[in-house]
């Protein structure tokens, strides 16, 4: 797609433009992704694109960026399992797989298999065309990965995601009671023993995480730069005419945009590593693996606290009266609040400390 | 009142119980000050147990803790002019007097004055029993204070507060049309010159809003650990068996509660130094009010810092599924985030810091 | 001694003179204990004035402030025993007993005992007059406490403490070869169960180490200010005519300022509660000595990053040529580095976080 | 130099091996600069590789580091002038240059020019073979920039500079006596109208000092992980059998290390900027020359905070023996604290700030 960088900017603006009156109005995001599916960006291919393409339409709303980075995830690691993966133009993807809760239960079935039971924080499942879930073999204890439409019988979707932040993302639960799973829309089996290549799947999640960290910064930033541009007065006593001359609100950008640049660096530099991992194909050693799990763990540590850092400093900048409710410039912050909890990012500390103190990578588990 | 403790303890134990419910509810606060009123806590006259009530209530509920620290205030700004102050039992004060907008004017009329004119930001007042209210005479300029019924004819409450934190605070304008004020209501004239007792009021503000900083953080930790203690699952790779034994929680914890009383000690020594000042009444010098103007700067610095860092931290120590809309745990940090920008902070830095190089005192102003 | 803070800050002044000079001639302090001992601060009883003392004399030299804060330790600690403790007007004190290295040992003689082995990390040893020492005895294993003349035949101060601060504490180790201790000079026995009285001893480094972390922060916040007052040039874009009335300075002397009194007044609180801990003699519960435990833990993190963080970011208020070596103001980072790791500051942090929240008070440990 | 690599991580080993001994000893960098020379590594001219062997001499001896990124930005600088430049193998260069004191005086002559007067602060001069300098003409008050060797008549080192850190770098000042300056030796005019290429010589060295802060950083880390795996003892009550396990120790290294590759690709990025715009010769617009001043800015304040936080924090990851003076772990922060006071980092951050929120460019001046 050679116009995707205009594609996406526009399509950013339109999110932006309403942006805080849906993190009020708090409804699915039913209409959002069909104005997603409508721009073509669904259906971009190149890895590099996808990710910058995620990071702006991120900045402008961090639930469709959300979305939308997951969407192109669920594409790529369905690719893992090697076996051809279908994609219609138009088709918006979510996964279902969670990886702290019970498995969903597969029983065998002519031709394939029935899916019972319930998964909690499906990201964007109740707005998808299609489905990537995993569940296990009642029979053997295989852990399978499949595909499913999103519209089938059998699917309910329970509604009852209802978070400070990130509150457009449809991360409900998801029922399931007899869903059909054809034998051809099962993708593989998920080994038990370590398997560098399928194992990519949770380091893809992690980037994507650390990329809309950023992109939460970058859109705090922007939007708190345009108020202060517009709105805020300069301090009785500063001695100055504008709040753009005021020297703290200077120097307080200044630091902002200099982190949340070094934080989109290392994300990028990470998003680079993975893809080079991912292009290795079964010639991917545990080592260049752990590589890129390092990396992506130090961009996840900087763009945390960079991402909860700049969306709450924001407000000295703006000042009392951009706290009124219709700004809602706390999106940025509850949003960013709620992802960064995804997983302790402590832990991924650990694992970049403890890979530089003495070579060890992280251990192949669901967020590492 | 012998029993304080146990009544503001008692009273801040209800708050507690439905914060969260009223924080979401977003009402104006009729029921929280009639429950106030009848916990007696309102006729407290002494400055070291209104301080301590304010911390507690405030910790409890930052609303209402706003509200009461601004009635103790009131009364206590009102006999700055060393007229005698009429209270009675269970009356709740507010102000109408942000010195950022334009005043109201006073149009000398038979024994009193007609007040016109609208104010912004007056939290509180359209919950008072009585208010006290700056505004212009017309004829001569001065500035005057005085005292109104909160129900006084030509009053309107315009409930146009709406934001992203102290959302029950009732801090919309007020406008007034011909509204009578008798001359025995009149609380004294507001000096040109710099006059050290009557600009103790400025300050007074100042220090209520480093004690809610502090009520906020402490309300903040409070809340978050009874979360970590009853919810919080210890992370998969932690070996711990509980979050409390999760090092990096506890550590955690122990450097924010550790900042949270230096934060709140150095408040009450600014405090102190207040009520010190208070007491000198008319032989009040410059030189002490610049004293304790330096030591409540200092303990907004801190207390800011605190209650911004706090609020926002806690989130590491319940994890992801504490950010459901339900528990509404974000409410501490958007209660500081709104609370702390009442005026930029970096300017009491500045205050501090010019009076550590060079002795001087802040200037006499609406803020210093 | 109703004149001490005269004499004190007399005191002080002459350390503050020749700090730097002597600093970089990294001598034994020899000349420095005679001058305090001409002072008379060595015979201060109260402790609340020897904590003053302790905090006005270490802002001038971290490095007096620990002799002289440790000094009036080993004269408390000695008295826990409950057996009356000499002091004689101007001997200066000194302690023998790293916790952490291996005990040295006691052997019966006639009369008491004798004593041989090494011990390391004695701070003031090799200049006091009277040291406190703990060994084992041979026979049954128990450790004693006794008090030994610092000249006593048979010890050599070894002189082997050479570290990039806190040079001038003569902290090195000491050897004994057969010293003679008599039984009258026995204090008492550590007891193997938890005592609470007993373990004040640790209770009270704790502090003492505390309060000369703020002592640090003071001092540099001192001598900085004179610095940036007297020397250092406004920046040549900063259209300001001193360096104090640019807005970057001002404000950040301002934080650092308000920082260090707030960690002041949480190490007056926490020397406070081990006071009346230590009053309670006999009658000190658990319970009490854990109370005073975790607000000596929680000072301790607090004073830690504050004197961490002000030494060091001072430079950025004197500038560039501040760093000349004759200043050595890169002293105060130097002795607050060394001095802050006298244990991990971490393991206090999580002390006071578990206390709040389960309600464990830290265990009985030499540094705890 | 197609062996590049090896050789600078050959050479970075030699000068990490007696780092410490050559700070104390404290003696201007002859046999440094000897042994650089033996290198080769003064003769590369690749611009890219230039930075990264700046980066990896640095992060063993950031005095080193910053003789010889001072050295390729002298050949660099000296080529703006669009004149050849002669670089004989082996010539270590440096730059005669303060743009903060009283220019030298440069009297015409016979085929050319008598330098007079003083300046400070010339890193490197004492030991350079050849010199760019910049002298006012006193006849018509062209400044005007010219070559020097380093050992020609009339020029005294004066051996001046005794600072807490970067100690070998020789950065005292020179003064000059009658001494000639043939006019093929003359590089050109410094316009006085700001010109984009020529003024790209402020920018080179604003880069060169954000790349020694990282690595000043990566040393820091490097050095400290060392002494952790072989010398930290895990702390008596963590339950862990080495130092390397320790959940703190891992996370701080963690946060540590991620921080520090953050700021590097910052750096990076920028150097990649300004070349682009060396690259564009006389072509080069003020727009270009802005955009790679506010990169340069970006990376500045980031590494800055990185250098000093990392320098510093370091020590808690090793632990109290740590601080012993043979290991002379402190030259990091000493050496990172006197590089990142060159200029103030807060008027880099408000560069970018006012980039941000206005798009203004920084003004042409000697450090922007």
């Amino acid at each position: 797609m050679t116009s995707w960088p205009a594609t996406a900017q526009e399509f950013a603006a339109r999110l932006r433009s309403d942006a805080a009156d849906r993190d009020r109005a708090n409804q699915p995001p039913v209409k959002e992704v069909e104005l997603l599916r409508q721009t073509g960006l669904l259906d971009e291919t190149d890895w590099s694109t996808q990710q910058k393409i995620t990071r702006i339409v991120g900045a402008a709303d961090a639930n469709i960026g959300h979305l939308l980075g997951y969407h192109y995830l669920q594409i790529w690691r369905s690719g893992l399992f090697d076996k051809p993966v279908r994609h219609e133009s138009g088709w918006f993807w979510a996964g279902v797989s969670n990886p702290l809760d019970a498995a969903l239960e597969l029983t065998p079935a002519e031709n394939g298999f029935l899916v019972n039971g319930r998964k909690t924080f499906a990201t964007g499942a109740a707005v998808a065309d299609r489905l990537v879930v995993s569940a296990t073999r009642t029979d053997n204890g295989e852990k399978l990965t499949f595909m499913l439409d999103g519209a089938a019988d059998g699917i309910t979707y329970l509604g009852d995601w209802d978070n400070i932040g990130q509150k457009l993302t449809a991360s409900g639960g998801v029922a399931f009671e007899n869903v059909v799973v054809p034998n051809e829309d099962v993708l593989g089996v998920q080994p038990i023993d370590e398997h560098p290549r399928l194992s990519l799947a949770a380091l893809g999640f992690q980037l994507v995480l650390a990329q809309l960290y950023v992109a939460i910064a970058e859109g705090a930033l922007a939007e708190a730069a345009e108020y202060t541009r517009t709105k805020t007065r300069p301090w009785f006593v500063s001695n100055v005419g504008k709040a753009t001359e005021d020297p703290h609100i200077l120097a307080s950008y200044g630091e902002m945009v200099a982190q949340t640049q070094a934080a989109g660096l290392l994300a990028d530099q990470a998003s680079d590593q993975l893809k080079a991992a991912s292009d290795q194909g079964a010639a991917l050693t545990k080592e260049q693996r752990g590589e890129a799990a390092v990396a992506i763990s130090a961009a996840k540590v900087v763009s945390t606290k960079v991402a909860n850092e700049v969306s709450s400093r924001i407000f000295e900048q703006v000042g009392a009266r951009g706290t009124a409710a219709g700004y809602a410039l706390d999106r940025f912050w509850r949003n960013a609040r709620t992802l960064t909890l995804h997983d302790p990012v402590v832990y991924k500390a650990r694992e970049v400390g403890e890979h530089f103190l003495t070579g060890e990578h992280p251990a192949f588990t669901g967020y590492s």
